[in-house]
């Protein structure tokens, strides 16, 4: 039996999480439900998409994937669920999926919505219902018909020449740290040998870290993460407070003439 | 297998949530237990109450509600199981349960509570203990002395005339959205084609929304959301904080006078 | 199959939480996994110590606890694997479990950890893996190697004569109470029928209250709590605001003279 997960901006203060849960038991009693988060901060589909981006792939193939973020403001009233990469994926039409997959859909269906036509509460009548039928082994084309037209957005690029690497902040974690969209294969196909500065703020680092703890408690840090994106933050400390920026802030690389 | 729902006012960054869980597991490691909020308001059964009014149905009949919310408030020490709808309902004796169903319970035991007298944390050594045995396919005079007291206590409701329905904001959720005690029902059976005004703090609307969607973002809608209730909010927005209205602020309709 | 319990310090709006779990669930998808706490302070081990502790026992023998807290934060970059009291514990080599548990280790592994040698990511990559090996059945000496080698650290104690007991303040919880270290059992085996004053910031208590609804609402209660420790707090208010004591603060019991 499939694993279901379900990330929404829904808070945890509120009956919309439960009841999209009970509403998903009550179609199969033996489903399995994983929180990814549901603080995703109200309607921000970014946010949405860089935390499911960097989690889907380590769920098993067939896995479906629920996202209820800005899920009744979208006006096309439109529901989907994707087939990308052996995994499924349902929400409304907001563009949210070509932030998360690099690749194209292998399918797509627009969900039927005839009963709920007006529901005010979608990913209950409508995401849940249909989360339930395909990890219960429906196939895509009985909860909706295939489409080929959805809504897609475009992630914030980094720009690189053989000079430099201009990039942002795309995500402040819960420990401050400050994640950019600066990726570590760019990093290592440029830089050819040559020394570096990294800038960001109004700080300056040469070196890029190994490892979180290889600086004092208190030191700034420069990593490639986990996800191999360029990572700064302070060890034991909140970067995003000490070093005053944000999300969207510039994060640039800057490697040294090689002709001087 | 029945399910167990658990809502309490513990919040998540203490022992006290998987203490409870670890005993339901320990009693029955199969059990399954789904939260329904730890971040209810503490010693809010006003606020339990309303989470829970608008989730259990959707869970299968059968399922165990555990509440503790304010749960060793209650100086008369009662702990009480009610079956009300074919749902189990298990928590103190603070009037909870008669602010989250309609129905009289068609069963009421008072909880067997003769090892733990004085425990300070009820909610495991007695709620989690007995909702594991009834989940577990014991009945309700396995658990406790059949028993017709218990404490009641009765919503604020709104009034209603031909000319107006008066009402309160009884829930702000967590989007600021603030949600009323007035009844589409009501409304529509008193409407009678009629023009109406909504008023809310200085706040006036001629209309109801169909959907969240069909004002533009930040401005004000009034919809008849998936509870049947009115619910007034700001499209992306946060009316709590922009609208000056809270927790009781008064919300009314008034109808045009048909006779002039 | 044995439970896995997971406590973090990551929070909940991020991927952390829900990576460790998929991967936990690719490698064995019938685990079961329950949450102890994922909002431990950033880096703080003695609020992790302080939830496990107290919870860690309630879970049947044979459970995994996997603490994912300060998780790269240290510099040895071992990570261990115990078996104390027949649950299992696994996490960074930062002396957390000497906190946990009274017990001595019966076994402990370090474990291996070739593939991964760099990770950023820990808690994924190291202890879920192992985590999920141990509670599919593999052996401690399958994941790791035997050691007798881990960093132990040593809590605050209080002192005691016959005629005081000094302790302090190590914990505030949710609702404000604020947890000392004074023990049930030292306090009955001194006390011997005498009065006592129990002394914190400007106030002064003469009595033990058996529950927490004894005193009125706004009244200021001690008891000794579910884990034997005194606990002092405000009923349905917050002592933690209203008396100015936060963790570390004095908290001490004078026991009147006996040869007066």
């Amino acid at each position: 039996m499939a694993i279901i997960t379900f990330m929404s901006d829904f808070g945890m203060s509120d009956h919309y999480v439960s009841a999209v849960k009970a509403k998903i038991l009550s179609t199969n009693p033996s489903l399995r439900i994983i929180d990814i988060s549901h603080e995703i901060e109200p309607y921000n589909i970014a946010h949405a998409a860089y935390v499911l981006k960097h989690v889907y792939k380590d769920f098993p193939k067939g896995t479906i994937h629920m996202v209820a973020v800005n899920s009744h403001g979208e006006k096309n009233k439109r529901y989907l669920c994707f087939k990308i990469d052996d995994h499924f994926f349902l929400g409304p039409d907001n563009g949210i999926f070509s932030l998360v997959c690099q690749s194209e859909p292998s399918m797509i269906a627009e969900l039927f919505n005839s009963e709920n036509d007006n529901t005010c509460f979608p990913a209950k009548d409508i995401l849940a219902k249909n989360a339930a039928l395909i990890a219960s082994g429906s196939s895509m084309n009985d909860i909706g018909a295939f489409t080929k037209d959805y809504l897609q957005k475009i992630d914030r690029k980094f720009r690189a020449t053989k000079k430099q690497i201009s990039g942002n902040v795309i995500k402040v974690d819960y420990y401050g740290n400050l994640i950019s969209n600066i990726e570590e294969e760019v990093f290592n196909v440029l830089r050819k040998d040559r020394k570096f500065l990294i800038q960001f703020g109004r700080e300056k680092m040469d070196k890029i870290n190994i490892s979180y703890n290889e600086v004092d408690d208190g030191d700034c840090f420069a990593i490639f993460n986990s996800l191999g994106l360029l990572e700064i933050g302070i060890n034991k400390g909140n970067a995003f407070r000490l070093l005053g920026l944000k999300y969207d802030s510039a994060v640039s690389i800057i490697f040294e003439d090689s002709t001087k």
